[in-house]
């Protein structure tokens, strides 16, 4: 295992100590692992939360126009029930938390225990699931979709609008509003290294991909031969449209590296993405292209596609400043 | 060779393709392989440049705070005089140009023909050259030392004084003023594969890791035994420190990814460099921790110094809207 680490039991920690310091807005609770905005705004809170190795989901995505608090549990791993209340008293200003979950069973376990907490201490609590990963199907016997990084999305939209002063009710409404209009799908080219297990969580040939893989280090649900940009952006782009027709709407879409994966060829598949939409019809209005939803040093990528309407475009387009996203008014 | 790519030998086009895709604020022209503000502006104009895989340098600084304009060579290769000569076209607004040059002879050289070219045109043009990395010697008899990640510094710097209407010597006064004061060094845990090449450019074992290694896939001054992030923390600041007293100064200091290193790493590192300066005496006042100057998907980091005085801290602290970096007046 290679890695710049201390301690593989203390990454967390050691990692949130190291984000506190180089982002004066936020502040880390060392006993809880939450990472919450200096000063809180009189609003509806939002709380997100899961595994750690996602960086920089959640904590780098704490600030205005976005979360008020993340609840940082281990690598891969469920925060504790006490540890996402803690999350809930970090964003509480008196009108609501609104915590936005993965849809993982422990996540969600965990979400839900936090939440019942919180109402015995008389705090009007709600959450979302987020399940935008098509390479997991939709059944009524299974937990469906997982989460992965269309969950930013609705971070983002949610966020902005608390900011208006929205009631509970009403950001609740807005979230599930971008849930049900994302989708993703991803590949990997290489596995990640768990610190604490010390080796890959599967074993990849020089020649091959992961198609459909999650964001914890798991295989796709195929493997297949390395293919072109050109042929990955095709097979996303129709793995999701299988799942959702979004018509000839305007969308915003997300290039995400996994971790490992340099720009340089994060911008070569936006642009082989931009290409296929536009053939079929859809009307791409805004790309993010970076590192938002990792899987510690895995290599690959993922796409999301958002479909959009008024109230979703001018909310996504709004302003934000957090430590991982920074919207200006302009753009 | 395992990338998101089509064809090796076109992926500087295809990235910036994708790169003007995702970012409204600046224009690509194909042609010269230049991405440039798309509203030039009545300043000074700045222009970078040098080899491609560095991504996001130089191009995702282009935008309002920082560069006018810049020049991308293949990956690891000088652009040609008159790829830098266009960049110098569109950053000029009759106020001069200054470009900002990383200390590698086939650099420099370009550049300065380019200089030559646009003086045959009555257009002003003047450059820096940023040598910040202390893993190599500054003597009068070689090259010396290799401009690396610094070069963001000398981006922002410059960047914000011509944005405040100072003129060509104003801006190159403050530019090397930062060259002066800045230094780095880095340690590299992996090679990496420079598309047209194909393999890795150096071999590490499973246990080792690079010592003062380059941004061009070369291997470093020393291998050594794999360190804890402390030990590579106390390493690199003591190199730095021997190159350069930095005594008490209020400093700035940014800890840089290669390309595959997990944010989680870098965030553990920039803990670790923040320990080790206070215990020195320095004064860390803005971290940058991310992936800013990169060497395709070489896992690493550097670490650079900026030691600040009253100008270089307002004009690092300014505000600037790039793809790659953004911050307001609070921060």
């Amino acid at each position: 295992m290679k890695k710049i680490i201390n301690d593989p039991n203390c990454v967390v920690g050691d990692m949130l100590k190291g984000m506190q310091i180089a982002n004066s807005n936020i502040l880390y609770n060392p006993n809880k692992e939450v990472i919450a905005r200096k000063v809180k705004s009189n609003k509806v809170g939002l709380v997100s939360g899961g595994g750690s190795g996602h960086e920089p989901a959640h904590a780098g995505y704490v600030g205005y126009g976005m979360l008020d608090a993340a609840v940082c549990g281990n690598v891969f791993a469920s925060p504790s029930p006490d540890q996402i209340l803690e999350g809930i008293h970090q964003a509480n200003a008196g009108k609501g938390v609104l915590m936005i979950v993965k849809n993982y069973a422990g996540d969600i376990m965990n979400f839900e225990i936090a939440q019942e907490l919180a109402g015995m201490e008389d705090i009007m609590v709600d959450h979302v699931v987020v399940k935008d990963d098509v390479s997991v199907k939709d059944t009524d016997e299974s937990t469906g979709r997982r989460g992965i990084a269309g969950t930013i999305f609705v971070h983002k939209i949610a966020g902005a609008k608390a900011e208006t002063g929205a009631s509970l009710e009403e950001v609740k409404k807005v979230a599930n509003k971008v849930i049900e209009n994302v989708r993703s799908f991803g590949v990997s080219l290489s596995a990640c290294t768990i610190p604490a297990v010390g080796k890959p969580g599967f074993q990849i040939g020089d020649d091959e991909m992961e198609v459909g893989m999650g964001i914890h280090g798991e295989a796709g649900i195929e493997t297949t031969k390395l293919k072109s940009s050109k042929a990955i952006a095709e097979l996303i782009v129709e793995k999701i449209l299988a799942d959702k027709d979004f018509g000839q709407s305007e969308v915003a879409v997300m290039i995400n590296g996994m971790g490992a994966t340099p720009l340089m060829e994060l911008y070569i598949l936006a642009g082989d993405v931009n290409d296929v939409l536009i053939e079929k019809g859809l009307k791409p209005i805004k790309y993010y292209v970076g590192n938002y939803m990792t899987s510690i040093e895995m290599a690959g990528a993922s796409c999301t596609i958002l479909k959009l309407d008024d109230e979703l475009k001018e909310l996504l387009l709004s302003p934000c400043d957090t430590p991982a996203l920074k919207q200006e008014v302009s753009q």
